[in-house]
């Protein structure tokens, strides 16, 4: 018998008809013949409704207590979908992180998931039961809840997907799957049909909807992820290892993201060590770097640029500026209206040329770009923030991403 | 160091600002030398939201899960009243029922603690934390939630006060404490300073706030509770072993209840074993039966009456029909307009003549008594619902309640 880990986000669970709904499709999927694992979100907006309360009573909410707060909102919709299974009749039983034998370390408010002991999930199993899992949560040695921060959901239905070596992992969502370009920004945009892990991987960071973790976590222990919507019977993007030979083109997908910014450390002296003491004391503070690009030295002394998440822009600065001053460097500048786009593909790899050609077509639409930064199935540049939607629409129309076909 | 167990209501608890006052209590009585643990109910409406989300997805809702879906309620209050306390800043820590070793048996929606655990609680404690603990709720054996009922999280305080061997357990809501009856319908009605267990239990299972069963075990485990407002510094009412001597008085309060329906059996033949073929199917279906009078026998024939709760009316006669069929009894009738009036006092037992000055007074003031039921400390009469709150009112008088002193 094929077991699915099914998820379902918080706005196909948002209100009572959609949590029928999502019954119905649980169990349409069993009456198929197949054992179903479902890990469920909160709610629609209870999670941001806790957190709002958390926020009325306390100024700095410390991590412990925040996880005990905000894990009861997947515990609620995990009851409420099993109540709906049970009513359907479908036999159902809801189990919290700590039940399904989900433990987590790291820290509160961003767990990692250790190990699971899924004892209890196979019991309930093995007696024909849909169990019913929540979602963003462990339990750690001490017994404490964890939650397992952004896209803790997804993580919990992979981890129990290879956990349970389950068939498949299926993610269902309020959009119908992967889009080779966000929808909003080109219409043309298509749904892709399959797309491998390194390609997910590469649209996930830069700007679909997936935590890259999750797809990391798929792709280590090779589970299928197929990713639908809960609204829809549409067939959905299946993420796995091995695309078809022909359906693959060397450009899978445009991605951007508009919260981007650049700091620039001027008149840097050129010396060995000097750029580790300027990103040693970022990391520690907590601030995540993205592309950096380093001038050719004049006179021993060369200009260091970097990004970050505009939100990190003044935490970076403060950091930044004492350390600049510490090492004699001319000054600091930044600007905080960047933005990037990128190109994603496996076959870009053993084909030379695309970043050529993305350039080109970034050029003929007057897009300027401040810095590059590439890997080996990406090509990212950053450009002005006003121009990042214009140069996903052009990029998408010059690789033929509307015809799903690139040359 | 004096150990103290507190439980807050769900009125106490209802938003923000009542959650950031509880823990400014808690501090403070902190701040006076002593140790604390709270357990609190789920905030204002809560429950009753989650039960209409059930109902929603369900139309016949499963207890385990919904046991599941109502614990969260609690565990939500606690982690905001344990953060609230952090930013005072005060030391304080939430548990769930079962992180608090609480474990409960029997059925779900109605649990009952077998046993309480309480290294956890005695490990925060020793740390110097308050611990705040989730009313209404346990695990069972199989490590599932169980909410333990109507008064749940009274139990779980008392319970707890007794695990702890806390030196009292104070019980906050939004009254002042136990009156000498409903002060919405006796005006001049007083609180008492204190009352003993046995008075405190007639008085709770005839319409005072809290169930008999958190009495029950504050008195065989010699809990002493205090019963006070959450929003008024007021010294409550304190329910204990020995009430002081001076201020015994015979009759310490009087109860009532609106919701009384009788049900008349008429022409049961008048044989042994008869009153259990009636009764014992109304116990097998749930329906607890109140106050029972069998009229003198004619010819052999008896007219058996007794009262159930109003809302147990409809299922009762559907019960009481056909076993009056079987026994070839003359007919059933029934009145659901009845009430219940209640003069309660530890004293009354040792002093005769208390029954009949009370009926001679509810004569004076023309209400017919349709029944009598008697305890050592309590003296029942079940009357019109219509001239209920009028007999209160002339026996609260009488017995000169008003004033604190009984004749």
């Amino acid at each position: 018998m094929t077991l699915i880990v099914q998820k379902y986000g918080g706005s196909s669970l948002a209100n009572a008809e959609r949590i029928r709904n999502v019954a119905q499709r649980i169990a349409k999927t069993r009456a198929q013949g197949n054992r179903i694992v479902a890990v469920c979100s909160a709610m629609g907006d209870t999670t941001d409704e806790l957190m709002e309360l958390a926020n009325q009573v306390s100024s700095r909410p410390e991590g412990r207590e925040m996880d005990a707060l905000l894990a009861t909102g997947e515990v609620v919709s995990c009851a409420l979908v099993s109540l709906a299974l049970n009513a359907l009749p479908c036999p159902a039983v809801s189990l919290t992180g700590q039940q399904a034998g989900i433990r987590a370390g790291g820290f509160h408010g961003k767990g990692l998931i250790a190990s699971i002991e899924p004892d209890r999930v196979l019991h309930e199993l093995a007696a024909d039961r849909v169990v019913i899992v929540a979602g963003f949560q462990g339990v750690s040695e001490g017994m404490d809840v964890m939650t397992l921060g952004r896209g803790g959901s997804d993580v919990t239905a992979v981890a129990l997907a290879a956990a349970l070596k389950a068939d498949r992992c299926e993610i269902y969502t309020d959009v119908q799957g992967i889009y080779t370009a966000d929808p909003r920004v080109v219409p043309e945009a298509r749904k892709l049909d399959e797309i491998d892990y390194e390609e997910m991987l590469e649209l996930a960071a830069h700007g679909a909807k997936m935590q890259p973790r999750s797809i990391e976590l798929a792709e280590i222990y090779n589970v299928p992820i197929l990713v639908a919507s809960s609204f829809e019977d549409t067939p959905g993007t299946l993420i796995h290892r091995e695309v078809s030979m022909e359906v693959r083109e060397r450009v899978r997908g445009v991605t951007y993201d508009l919260n981007v910014a650049k700091i620039s450390v001027l008149g840097v002296p050129d010396r060995p060590g000097i750029a580790a003491t300027i990103f040693e004391p970022l990391a520690a503070g907590g601030v995540s770097v993205d592309t950096i690009v380093q001038n050719a030295s004049v006179d021993r002394l060369t200009d260091l640029s970097f990004t970050v998440a505009r939100t990190d822009l003044r935490h970076a600065l403060e950091v930044v500026r004492p350390v600049a001053e510490q090492i004699h460097a001319r000054g600091v500048n930044h600007n905080d209206k960047l933005g990037n786009v990128s190109i994603v593909g496996t076959g870009m790899q053993f084909a030379p040329g695309y970043a050529a050609r993305m350039f080109r077509v970034l050029a003929e639409a007057n897009i300027n770009i401040e810095m590059i930064t590439t890997s080996e199935i990406r090509i990212t540049c950053i450009v002005n923030q006003e121009q990042v939607h214009e140069a996903v629409r052009v990029l998408h129309r010059a690789f033929r991403l509307d015809v799903g076909a690139s040359s």
